[in-house]
């Protein structure tokens, strides 16, 4: 299997922020953003792996900035780094005024999908080739990240993770 | 009001086909396309206009492709002609192979959406100027259908719609 | 196959606009519109052919007249005209006013669908006898917008669209 | 107010069973069918009073027939009876055989519905008139749906329900 | 079988109102609650019978109080009675104040639902021991209701409705 | 303020999985559920703060199980810390087999939300006393939560992390 960039599984989804998606204070439900952000790093990592792909974890969501009934807002999905038969998806949601036309980042994701065949067992994926300054610096990140999920899930011992050992040292 | 570019409102929606929208072959819903791409055009005129917009006419959508189950499907929508208040937008519909990753056209839809104050009234939008061959061409033909649709409406005589007059003779 | 009056086919589908449903103006989205005219349509095409039918395009549709939250909205289908194995749509859009009880036309579209066998094959349909003036006039008008869009497509030369030519003569 | 006879009331809605709305055994959700009929009957209020209405009470439904994923349901509801600030609505509902054409008695209901004005207080509704064998029985069974909701909500004495009582002597 | 308590098949759904689902007075739709009610109820039928279960009819309903949209909404249902292949569930609404904590009763409702093999024949259910007062209370007006809804229907004669009549003596 | 216990918080989701919820595997969407679980979650949040909340952050999902269609999911949520203005929402999610009724855990969640006032500044909430040895548990871990997710957003260095550190020493 030949390695990929991050572009190639690139998923932009851009979409309104309709009435019925919204919470008493007239913003974005974070059910809603949870969803559809689900949708595009699932559409990633199918990009990706071209098999059938599910949801195998939410890793962090930050809700920096509400996002106002009738926004654009733009959901953008890559994959970040692979583990054999699972991909780390990194998210970034954007929002633009309509009169300025600005764009301003609203909040960021990771999430990690697992590829499957017809009978749900879990195959292997393409590796994932980092281009630019960003995608470097969350490829090494997603390093750190799936330690500290292996070890809060008491699959691995702190004192293995040493690439997150080395944070605290 | 300067002049902008088709690709300065070019707005992506890529977003997968879920079991709530299909018909009974198992394919995408007419009317679930026709309210994505609503959606999508709706926010292209509002990138060219930075106003709000509101739909005014659907001049024509071709359903040449069935979309089935589980697609991934990505809505392209561009202004590529306006007419002081309004905007024809050209929506390309795309699917693609999970297995090959190849993308074929499925749909092609034209709409018209009217740029508006906050009480309603229609107010003028940017001119637009056309870049690729592409464009052009969609520029070109956006005169006839505004005629064909102002001829169709009794509001213009044929012997005035001179661009179109000209495809018959 | 015995030919069909356009009241055989009918579909009246009254409804509330709900608050999910609505736009940034707090009128009715035109893409929910369009799915709602979508689904009487395919109901008429269905009545007159009792087959699978499947949206083959969408020819005009005009939104004339926003409509507004907790509207009682009434679509109205029939079969205009027939061709081989597909079916021209027309609808009328009607709201009524609650205190008054007057309705009022809110928009017009005109859709085309295609009966199917279970295969997805396109089958033959019975022919139409339109019976009221209104659908001699829209029988009439389907020749032209048949020729047109076929013209439209590059599937006919313009000098054999005759019930076109006439209209520019 | 004028008295006003239950076709002035009567409400068609006509519409698919789509995926989403079916339980496991692929036919339409108890639920969905009853969130149609409180539109269905709440527009037949609405045209009978002229008034904001509210869903009061369901005194009756009863599940005959299952109606099968795909099918075209049609949803009648006509105002019964009324009492001073509420109307019964009797709501019939049919299905289609797709290959014969032929209308089928699916569902039965009974809504009760309250109108009122703007600040959500009750307000008096014209009185109905029956027309037909069929509206001058649900018209008369209607009163003894009254007396029996009251006495089973302990706000009449079973001895001073009259022509309940009529029905077990 | 085994007799079972109502407490076994208690279903607790609690949920928000969403802005999707309410009405022009900005309360929550009947229709939707209805909906809700359904599934809660389908849940508690399940539990008792561990067997597909169908919405067999709704015998009353009382919207007593509007549920006002950003509400917490919570559904109790639970087995009342059963008779042979029919369940009786009777559904508890209340909502509560986001201030005081405090919950109040907002509606009632009584539904009947029938065990099905996969076939859809309905089969036998466990029969159901009252515990509490309520459930007591509950249980014995479950056979003046159940006969009720029989002699409504034509399948039984007042004279044989023992139970009910004695309350008109 | 009075401090509370995490079951004053305890709020209890159960539902369907319905047919316009699923994925190409036929198993609940992990979007679908992770919106299910925000609303769950948030209502506890109300009801420990009695305020308005908004989602602060998802800080961990695990999917470990598929949820079939037709499932009865439970979502239960529990207040487990709380930080003056945030507090830390821990989600267990159930399903039932229909024919045995026993549960099972499917996923699990970590959910941070905020309290606001009418106008979306945050204010303190009351602290949480855990009771079982599970709360106690969750207490103690929410911190180190806290630290990772403050190092990891690079507002704390990983020295001051004392608790986190502990960890890796």
């Amino acid at each position: 299997m030949q390695s990929k960039n991050p572009s190639d599984s690139a998923c932009i989804m851009t979409d309104l922020v309709l009435p019925g998606e919204t919470n008493p204070l007239n913003n974005l439900f974070g059910g809603e953003l949870l969803a559809r952000m689900d949708r595009a790093a699932s559409i990633a990592a199918r990009r990706h792996s071209r098999r059938i792909v599910v949801t195998a974890s939410v890793n962090h969501v930050a809700f920096n900035r509400a996002v106002p009934l009738g926004s654009v807002v733009t959901v953008e999905a890559k994959v970040s780094r692979t583990f054999r038969t699972s991909m780390e998806i990194f998210i970034d949601v954007w929002i633009e005024d309509r009169e300025s036309g600005t764009k301003s980042k609203a909040n960021e994701a990771i999430y990690t999908f697992v590829a499957v065949d017809e009978t749900g067992i879990p195959v292997a994926v393409p590796t994932v080739e980092p281009q630019t300054e960003l995608e470097k610096e969350r490829f090494e990140a997603a390093l750190r990240r799936k330690q500290l999920s292996l070890v809060l899930a008491g699959k691995m011992k702190p004192s293995d993770a040493t690439e997150l050992k080395a944070l605290f040292m």
